[in-house]
């Protein structure tokens, strides 16, 4: 490891899932910088990480996540974030950003690299894969992804009814995400398209709260959780 | 762990990319099976899991996979390794299937899982999510697969042009899976949209031969390999 930012991916949220690679840039950091949101509690993925973090000769930061910021004042927020970033590494510091999942998909990490790359390109960036919660739901509901020629969509669900439509007719297997706000309508989507069978539901995998609900009748309104998704499974397999 | 089958995923093929909980299961086992290539070689997946692996105490089998079989042989292939895996679990064995990448994507447990299913109903089966190559390609060709409210496509690079010029109109991201074979074609059909200059080249990531080509006019005869992909990433980020 050489000065410079390391995005660590520590998976969806169990201790476990975080990969070797992810351990040893932990351990190897001169300070890691864990997101945790402002609502209080502590940081999922800084517990992950605080085992193998040593205090005595490493720092750290955990870095509050603003939840409810307009454009402008998440810009204003992550271009702080990067200029923190930014002389930490020119100090010559070793700093490693840690993310849930992977860091290459819905992950903060990739607003901290647009900023950076504009505030200070010469920051050397490199990233270590991480598990997504859309693999560890997968296994957890025991639903393929894809097999053979399989073609797989990944997709907000907060997307309008025509194109959700269009991908759910085109796809062998679509994954919904951000899909607590709009359950309702979705669901009602997928009945229409006789999916409804064919769709699991998975809040919070990898988190203690973590359910697979193979009826999306059963999903009650407590359990339309922030972190969760829906698996629809065309193909039989 | 109880008896059973357990697919154990390994990611893409660094030994480092393997979790935590990947490593548990595998020392847990009683017995390991190895898929290998029929063309001599070892066993990738075989070569990251042997370092854990007690050969006074637990079983190693490599398992030869074929690859040039036709629908019949394959499902005989598959049927044999299902009986096989009932045989073992059925002596109260807890046996790990393991698999490069991610088991639930693209993974040849997939086939063992549906014959198992249909000989041995009763098998208990599991499966410990690994990362897939497509997460480490992203990392490796600093390539974001999604984020905000992105929306992410994977597909075989195989499937005929108007459905793929339909993709890479419709998605955000489009990673192109098995095109090495098709690899020319695929590429005139990019440089037609105007993405060749958004597409990186990806080959045999996590691997000896790993490669990243930015510019697809430079990758040649030699650099097709089996294991590749092509991700197009169309938002700028």
């Amino acid at each position: 490891m050489k000065p410079g930012l390391t995005a660590v991916g520590v998976g969806p949220g169990d201790p476990e899932m975080i990969t070797l690679r992810g351990v040893r840039f932990i351990r190897e950091a001169d300070v890691i910088i864990a997101p945790k949101a402002e609502t209080g509690g502590d940081s999922i993925a800084g517990r992950i990480v605080a085992e193998y973090v040593d205090l005595e000769c490493q720092e750290l930061i955990e870095q509050v996540y603003p939840m409810r910021l307009d454009q402008q004042g998440l810009a204003a927020y992550w271009s702080q974030a990067a200029r923190q970033v930014a002389a930490l590494v020119a100090q010559g510091k070793r700093v490693v950003f840690v993310t849930l999942g992977d860091p290459m998909l819905y992950s903060t990490f990739l607003y901290l690299q647009q900023h950076l790359r504009e505030l200070a390109p010469e920051v050397f960036v490199e990233v270590v894969s991480g598990l997504s919660s859309i693999h560890a739901a997968a296994a957890l509901a025991g639903v393929p992804l894809a097999l053979a020629d399989d073609r797989l969509a990944v997709v907000p669900a907060t997307f309008e009814d025509d194109r959700l439509r269009q991908t759910l007719q085109d796809f062998d297997t679509v994954v919904l995400m951000k899909v607590a706000r709009v359950f309702t309508r979705v669901r009602a989507l997928l009945a229409e398209l006789g999916l409804k069978g064919q769709a699991v539901y998975v809040r919070q995998v990898g988190l203690p709260g973590q359910q697979v609900f193979h009826d999306l009748d059963l999903v009650g309104e407590e359990d339309r959780h922030y972190l969760s998704m829906i698996i629809v499974r065309k193909t039989k397999s």
